[in-house]
Formats: structure tokens, C-alpha cells, sequence
């Protein structure tokens, strides 16, 4: 049943697969009188491209985006606006062996089992080709946001387990993994490239942070705006786990050492995240993901074939190490969705 | 905007506050001719009342469930089921403190600044007691789920700093926090009777577990199975993390570590938590949620009042400790509450 | 699958049947600080009972209207709020018969085939008991609209073949029927009289009213104003056909007679009942809805049983002998949820 | 706010504008594994195509579907389905008047209001074009209605006051209204000729019939399978009523003849148009709608500009005389729609 679409006042369906045609989205609720044009998407999609050194994939995608409606003489409508970036040079010979065994960690196993017939190229679906286009819709959220000086920005505090100490925010574009703290950045490089030789892959653990984030957005007592925000990162393909503010280190203080005291202005601490009761307080929300390490390795893996029967699997070509830090958009994309959704919302019944 | 209902195909709609009438839920989207009567709801109603030695509240709250709706004959009808549980012996007058003093860490000031007016006493809508009605629910989900044999079970396997290690099962209903590892039970215990002997409170870790989970449940790309327990669990106000399967572990591993190899009948291990691509795998599937400590605690704690000047506060009454283990219960709740609506969601297109 | 419930931004879900222990309503998005109490439900309330004159049922429903949840200190909260209306007095005893046959023109059949169970007893779920339950969310609907100066008025125009030809508003009230030409409703309730005395039953016209709506509700290119109104009037049982505007009048028009000429300030005429292009134009908003004759009637009928079989039916006990006049509050109601839910949802929009 | 999307199991989410790139749908929710391509769009595009002699569009819209994703292999994948229809040689040079003067009738008053900003070429996105997308949103439903033996079939009963009187299904391919009465056809043919002379336009009565409906289709109290069908025929732009079965003409009737008679097998008659309590109670569904006629005359109008000055407008160009007969597949497109939606919804909770 229909999935494909996240928001209520603010919705995204997306649609596309990795060797299609290519893959898009449709924005509805989009307020009318935005600039928008083709040009403003060419940030967000390039840090979303493969092209880290030695580890990036070999399809170069020039991912322009093409704007097929919604748009008049420069402005959004009010109608939804439709984005399509299309596939391009994609060798689909490569995964002929796919259509036969099923890939440990993807979702061969399960969309062929669901669905009975699916796209073995690349996932096609499930590939996270398809965050392509959550990424162009991101861009939208953000010239929605702009003008309201809130940003949203995500950066990675480990990765191959190496961990981000030294917390220097204005170290974080200067290395390619967005990680605020420039020794860590160095060691996970190398750690990388060494996962990398070995043929596997890595892991690792980013962060998004929400700033100028007015109080008063969420929804409850379901449509929390954690909650919204723990689905909308949870459906991005490569996360096992979310947590906002302190998190799961939250679990292990007392009342009196978690609780954030309020003060004149605002708050003393923020383990909240900023929200309180599902609902933003006015202070920066902070949430982390886990992303897990890229299930396509070249090390050979135990797998079966579609009649069920045992088989040993050995991919080629050539993958990406980890998620990290192309999965970056995607979550600031995704979180910033979530935010002009609930502005929306929020102003039809905010006292 | 209206944000008080969860689910598609199985839809509850929450309502109620702690000290009004009553907390409810309609359930709309129960098949019909399935067995129901207020007797069922005993066991997970009691499950959630406070009452742990020495450490409950004073509130016995006697939750009998009263069935208004969608009953005849003792049997579902299709039409919605209404399930209302009436506040007793609620007293207001212990709140009036509150109605001036916003309590660190819970949802005061929020509402506040949303709403402009608020019930205050115990927090109204935003009280532990609506969720009440979230476990009324999940005794309709249960229903659906054991004639085909899905069991969904939910236990501690940390409270307070004191982790589960030597996991056995059959153990976990002997202790009031259904942790498998009856020594860690003992320290649990004894950790939160100190806790609360000074006047503070304890956060922990809980997991859940969906038995015979069919493969096949979830929608891509944004209903995805992981992504709804997410929101359903998030939702929940005590919750301020979750993974599912590995979770944050995850991160920390290389691809050939964290990847579930296939064997034929299944999957060699279940790092990934019976989820592959958004898609329930056939797999148990496993969740962990970080439980904060309760807000509410004895000591004296720096705030505001509602003109926004520094005051003290220092909260009477009783309280519990911990959200663990009555949250225990709600958690399984809205685990099930998502697979009845999933499963009913993958009839309308599974192959 | 869940579809008790109706709008986006202001949403109601229905609950309750017939003969069980009652009816109601969550009003799931309405705004804080409205001020609300049972004692506003009366007015609408009343005009839905039963009793006029000869013609009224047996069942004196003193519909008390108690509110469950969502207001404090006599102000809504911006929680859902729930509107419960007990069943009363009902002899369920009468209704044994309709056990094992099928009344004509009721929904008897489809929901024996549909649900395999249901509540025959006066129609459970499907009675026209469950309209209560929107006319007092109709009733909180007109708590929003009043401030803003927008009135929501129905009236009859057809009844028995009796027509309302010369209009004239300010006798609408001084006859059951609200219809605008006096001497009509005269004849108007001398044919009823004597269908009732027949042991026959009537349908008629209605026609709703929008004042003071303004320009720019309604979401193209689905979620048009009349759309959704036609969709809101077209789910009450005894409706058969809804136009807006000119309507079925309008299929007979040339477009030089049946557009609606722009002058400074508004429109020199309104075929189009306040809707171009799916959103409102600041015109008054008008719609007619077909109401078919009630289909219980005293004469003997043509039926099967549940087994199929071939039987004669002659219903027992008293009935309305039409829908109308009670139906006219119904509409309102309807109505103005979907103005409210539209003003809302605009608001996320609009320039 | 979000309006662009359709149905809840079956959900179709149009685009696109008249003038810009093209109008396309998004259909999630289709079932995985039926056969899908390009041509099998040709038969309903050509339909709606402009092209019946002398009273023709000068656009001769060549309307290939472009299936841009969710096929794989010519089998439909479960994935969103996306269809693309370029326009083609649009000249927006005519419209260049159309940006100061509101033409009486079309969205352009309204949309000027709504969004501050609109793409007046055409009607942009409020133009008879975005139905396209419609219609090949509809040949999905077909492709998943023609197996199961359901067929959906629109034809003329009334145009510029020509009434069909004499039915006779067989005729009804053989004119180019569909009207199923041969002589009927022929005093349409002639009296739309004589308009499009004068330079005026007509509208029209359609009628909407579906075969082999299955019982238990819709669900109560507010997604009735009659409300549903409402607001999909109520959301095209050119209609400006809708009716079941008997309609309006039942509210001239008594129970005693509006009743359909139970018999063994079935009904007697069908004057519920199918549809019981909400519900398809597996007769022919019928409905019918009232098109008024195209805004766009050639006679000179009385309307104002941008400033809200009073003017006179007078329309170049070439245009279709009456939205019947390329309507007709319009219709049965939304109804194919709401009788997917609706079947599949069925299957989470029929008995």
C-alpha cells in the first residue's frame, strides 16, 4: 500500500530506480512566490555524488535536476513541483549475476520475497540512488527555510570507530567527512582507505543539528516532532538507529543530572535535544544517527540463490567504503522536510 | 494540526487528559468477529499501573476499561471500537504549584508557548496516563496477532547503570522489570530504591522482541517498517532513542561483520533485526529504546515561572522512580500497533 | 480499513451505534482557547431529535452531549477533544425480527456481506443515530467560525414533490421544515401527514448556505472546496446527490449564460455557488443535496433472508417520515467541518 | 496545504501545468507483476484529445505517456509508477492578454487570490490539461480492474439540452459523445455545431456505469464507496453535481417506490445505483454528473483586471465548444481510481 510519501502539510513522493529512467519527487504544499531554479540544487546534489578519492564508485553522476513543474517565471506556484534527475551512463551488464543471488545486508532477499519481481540492478528501488531525490526535495525545504534564518547541518562524530573529540565546528567543511574535529578527521581518512584496500567497508555515526528552530513545532501525541524526526531518518536506507539530544546516554543519568533547567531565556543545558513533550523548546535540536557499514563488500559472503539453495557470492566493480559522508544531504534533506512540514502545521493551530 | 492519531489500515486515535474525565483511544480499522470484552484488557492494564514497592505513586489507579463502541455480541464489529478509562481519586489541588512553575524536563513550558493554556495538573494531555490508552490499543492489536501466533514482548536490560549480561529468558517474568538476567535484577532493584530514597530518578534501555514475525511487512520507501517503529516508539514521552537489530553498534562494524549471511531457511544471524530494506525479513525482529530518567524528581531544581523569572522548585507528592518497567507495556502496545497495521497494509499489494 | 474519520487539519472520527451505549466523536486539530461547554451542543442537538408532531419516533433521545476530554477551565486545551452522547431508553427487543431479514433501501445487506456480523439493531453503526455525533463536532466547528463572522445555514427547498418557489429567508424558522416560502412548507407538511398516515415515507431537496466565506479555501486539484464538500455531504446515509452552485441547472446552460461575470468587488451573479476553479471565491457558498425517502415504511416489502430465501417484511414500531427536517443540522454540521478544515489547512498556503 | 493526492491504498498524486514541461501522476500502490507499457496508454489518451471536427483546439496534443519508473522487465515492479506527458507546441503568445484580465468562469480570479502568482497561460495548473494525467493514472487502474472482469464505462446522456431517450448501449461507440441514443447523437451533433457557430459552448449530463462491482467496496461512516465517488467526479474541474443511482429524482419519490425489493440473487431494481449503507452491494453501480460548459466563449465578457478595474474581455484562439465528450474518459479514469482503492482497501477487513 502506498508508501512513497512523507509530510502532511509539506508532502514529498518520491519515485525512481537506480537503472531506470531515473528517479524524482513531487513536492506538494509548496508556498507560492519562492525563487527556485535549477542551478540551486547543484550544491546539495554534488555533496551527494560518489567521488571520495579512492574510494568513490565508478558512475560519475552529473545529477542535474530538472524542474517539471511548479515553477513559473522563476517562482514556485503553490502547485507541486515536480524534480526529475535522470539516470545516466549506468552499466547494468555488471548485475547480471544479482538477478540470481541475493546481496547479505541489501534488500534483494526481502523485495524478492514481497514483491516476486523486482529490479535486481543496483536495488533499483531500494538502491540509495533513490536519495537523490529526497536531496533535491531537501532543497526546497531550504529555500523555505532560508528566509527564516533556521538551518539544519549534519557532520559525522565517528566513523570506522573513530571518534570526533575535539569539537571545532569551524574545522567541519574543511575535511570531507564534515567531522568537526580535525585530528579525527585525518585518522578516519586513513581508516578508511584502509577498509577499503581490505575490500570491506565502515560504519560510523553523524549528527544533525537544527538551528533557529522556533518553539512550539510537533504535533502530538503521535505527530511529535521526535517522532517525525526519528521516521523521517529511520527511513533513509543505511540508519539502524536514532536518538535525539543526549539520547541513549540519557539512560544511564539521574532525573537530576538529565533534567534542563530552565532560566531566564531559555534553558541552562540541552540534553532534551530541544524538544520537550514532543514539542520544540527554542533550542538547537540535536539528533544522531548510526549508519551502518555499506552491506557491498568484495570479500566473499555466504548467501542462496532464489530457489533457496546455498551459494557463495564474491561482488565486483567498484563501491563507495561507507555511507558517511554522502549520507550527509540526505539527512539534513530529510530533517529539514520534517521541519517546514511541522511550521506548516504548526501555524494552524499555534496559540 | 491534527496529529493525535497513529496507523493507516489499523488507525487509533487518542484522547484524554490525567485529570479529566478520562483517557481513551477509538480503534478504527479492527476486522470484525474477533473475540473482545473489558476482561481483556486486565492483565496490560495492570502491567502499567504503578505499584512496585516502595517506589509507586500514590495514585491506585484502578483502570477499568469500558468498551463504548464497536461490540456486538462479544465479537468485533468492523465499525470503530471506542475503549475509555475513567480518572479516579484524581487530586488537583497537589498541581496548583504548577500552574505558575514549569517543571524541568517535562512538557510545561512547551505547551505553554504552543497553546497559550494548558492542564496543567500532572501534566493533562501530556501525562504518562495517556498512555493508558495506548495499551488499551495494543490489547485490540494482540488480539489480531495471536490467532496467527506473532507475539510481541518487551523487557529491561538496563536500569540505572546496571546492565543485563546473562540473558535468559525464562527468568525475565520473574522480576518486576522483566530483565533477563536475574543478578542484574537484583542490582536494578537496589539501585532504584537508593535512587529514590534520594529524591531522584533512573533512566534504562529496554528492548523489544516481535516473535514469528511474518516477512513481507513494510512500504518503502518512507512506511518502511523500521521507520514507523521508530515514530511509533519515539512517540512515546519518555523515549529518547532507538535502534533496531545492531542499532548503534552497527557503526562500529565493518561490512563483513554486520552483514546477515543467507543460508538457506534463513539468515546465519540477525544483526540487522528481521528488517532488510525497509522489509520485514521473516527474522525476529528486535528494537532497543532509551528510557530517560522521570523528570519528575525531590530535589530542588532551578526554573522560571510563567513571566519568565528564576524560581526554585521543589515538586511534592510520589513519584515513580522510573518509567521502567511501566513502560514496559507500552512499548509492546505500539510495537503491535504497527505490525496489525503493516500486516494489514502488505495484503493490498504483497505478491 | 480505518475510514471513520474526515479531514486533514481539523479532523473528526465517529464512533458509536444505534442500540449499543452510544455515539460520539475525537475532534482531532482544534485550536486552544476556544471557549466550550456541554450547554452549546443543545440548540443543534435539538433540532436532530426526533419529534414533529405525528410523525417523530418513539425515542425521546435527550441528547446530553458530555465532554470527555480537551477543555480546561472551560476552554479548549488544543488536545482532541471528545463529545460522548449515551443511547437511552432504546428497546432493543423490537428489532428481532431484522436478526434474519433485510430491509430494503437500509445498508442491512452490504454489511451482513461485508463485515459477515453486524449490529441489527436499528442499524447499529449505520443507523442514522451516528449523525449526533457529527452534529456536535459541527457544534465545535461553529465555535471557529463564529468569531470569524462565517454562518453555515440549511434549509429545505423540495419536499414530497412540494417546491419552495417564492423565497423568502426570514420565514425559514417560523415552520419545522426551514423552508423559505411559507406556503410551501404548508403544503409541505400536509403531504407529509398523509404518506405518514400511508405508512409511506418522503424524500426532498435541502440547500446549504455559506455566509461570509472567504476567498482562498480549497487545495486544487483534488482536495477542491467542492470537492471535499461533495464527498462531506454525499457520506450522509440518506443523501443521493449533491451541486454546487447552478449545478445539474448548469448542464443545461450555454456558457455565456452560465458564467458568472468579474465586476469591481466581486461577481454580478453566482451560478458557480462561490467556487472557481475548486477554491472559493468570496461569494456565498451554495449547495444542494438530494435526500432520498426514508427507507423504513410501514407497508409490506419484497426481502430474503440471511440464507437468500424469498420473504415479506413489514416493519413495526414508528419513523420519521423523512429525513427532513432532521437531516438540516447534519448538513450544517458537515459543512462547516470542512470550511473549518479548509481555513486551516489555507492558512499553511495562502499568499 | 497538500491536495495533489488521491486515495489511500491506491494513491495517485497529479502534476504539471498546461504551458510548462508537461502534466504527469505519480501512482503508488500498485500491485507488483502486471504488464505495463507505453501503448497501453494510447487508446484513453486519444480520447481526451481535442479533434472532433470542426469545433477542435488548435492544439493537436500528441499525448505519448512517458513511463518513467517503477516497470521493470514490462512487469509493474510494486514501486511508484510515473508517467510523463510532454506538452508539445503550446504557444503561450495568445495568452499574453489573460495576465491582466480574469477570464469569467476559470480559476484565474481565484488562483490570482489563493497564490498572489499563477501561470496564466492556459489556466496552468487549474487547465483541462492536468486531466491527462488523470486518464493515464486511470489506464493503471484499468490494467488492474480488467483482470478481475470490472469495467468502467462513461458515456453522454444530455448535451445542450438534447436528452438521451431511446438507450441503446450498442449505438454507443458509434458517435463521438458515446450518447446510447443514435438520434439523440445526431441533434447534439447539430446543436454543438450551432454553438460553436455563435461562438458560445454548451454542457451536458454524463453517465457513469461499473460492471461487476463486487459487494463489500467502501468504508463507513466517511469513506463510503458513494462519498468517494463524489469527491473524485466533484474534483474535475467541469463538474458541477454528481448523483447515485436514482439521484435527485429519488427525492421525489416514496420509500415504497424509491426501495429496492430484496430477491433471491439480488435486487429487483437498482435505483441505490449499487451503493447500500456506503457500500457496493455487487449490482451495477451508475452516477451521474453534470458538466456546465466551457468558460472559454468567444462573446465578449464583462470582467475586471489584476487592479480590480472593470473591463471587457474578448477570447482568441480556438476552442473545444464543450468539455463532452473529452470528459468521458476523464471520468471513468477517477472512477477506475476509487474502485482500485476501494478494492484494495476491502481486503484489510472484509469478512
Amino acid at each position: 500500500m502506498a508508501g512513497n510519501s512523507f509530510g502532511e502539510a509539506f508532502r514529498v513522493t518520491t519515485f525512481g530506480e537506480s537503472h531506470g529512467e531515473g528517479v524524482g519527487v513531487v513536492v506538494d504544499g509548496c508556498p507560492p512566490q519562492i525563487p527556485l531554479k535549477s542551478e540551486d540544487f547543484a550544491i546539495d546534489m554534488g555533496r551527494r555524488r560518489p567521488g571520495m578519492g579512492s574510494f568513490d564508485t565508478p558512475r560519475k553522476e552529473k545529477d542535474h535536476v530538472e524542474v517539471l513543474s511548479g515553477i513559473f517565471e522563476g517562482l514556485t506556484t503553490g502547485a507541486p513541483i515536480t524534480l526529475l534527475i535522470r539516470n545516466k551512463g549506468a552499466n547494468s551488464k555488471s548485475y547480471e549475476v544479482l538477478a540470481q543471488l541475493f546481496r547479505p545486508g541489501h534488500g534483494d532477499y526481502t523485495y524478492f520475497r514481497k514483491y516476486g519481481h523486482f529490479d535486481y540492478r543496483g536495488g533499483g528501488r531500494y538502491s540509495a540512488r533513490e536519495t537523490a531525490a529526497r536531496v533535491a526535495a531537501g532543497v526546497v525545504a531550504r529555500k523555505i527555510l532560508e528566509p527564516l534564518d533556521i538551518s539544519v547541518t549534519a557532520y559525522t562524530v565517528e566513523l570506522g570507530g573513530v571518534k570526533a573529540k575535539n569539537i571545532n565546528f569551524d574545522s567541519a567543511d574543511k575535511n570531507p567527512f564534515y567531522c568537526p574535529d580535525p585530528d579525527a578527521s585525518e585518522r578516519m581518512l586513513k581508516t578508511l582507505s584502509k577498509a577499503g584496500e581490505e575490500g570491506d567497508s565502515l560504519g560510523g555515526i553523524t549528527e544533525v543539528r537544527v538551528r533557529n528552530c522556533p518553539w512550539g513545532l510537533g504535533e502530538p501525541v503521535f505527530d511529535k516532532l521526535d517522532a517525525d524526526l526519528a521516521k523521517a531518518v529511520m527511513s533513509i536506507g543505511a540508519v539502524k538507529g536514532v536518538e535525539i539530544g543526549a539520547g541513549f546516554e540519557a539512560a544511564g543519568l539521574k532525573g537530576s543530572e538529565n533534567n534542563d533547567p530552565l532560566v531566564p531565556g531559555g534553558f541552562k543545558s540541552n540534553r532534551a535535544g530541544g524538544i520537550l513533550g514532543g514539542i520544540s523548546n527554542g533550542d538547537e535540536i540535536s539528533l544522531r544517527a548510526a549508519i551502518k557499514p555499506i552491506p557491498s563488500i568484495f570479500l566473499e559472503q555466504d548467501t542462496i540463490d532464489r530457489n533457496g539453495n546455498a551459494a557463495k557470492l564474491k561482488l565486483k566493480g567498484r563501491f563507495d567504503v561507507s555511507a558517511i559522508p554522502r549520507i550527509l544531504p540526505v539527512l539534513e534533506a530529510m530533517v529539514r522536510i520534517v521541519i517546514v512540514d511541522h511550521y506548516f502545521r504548526a501555524r494552524t493551530k499555534n496559540a
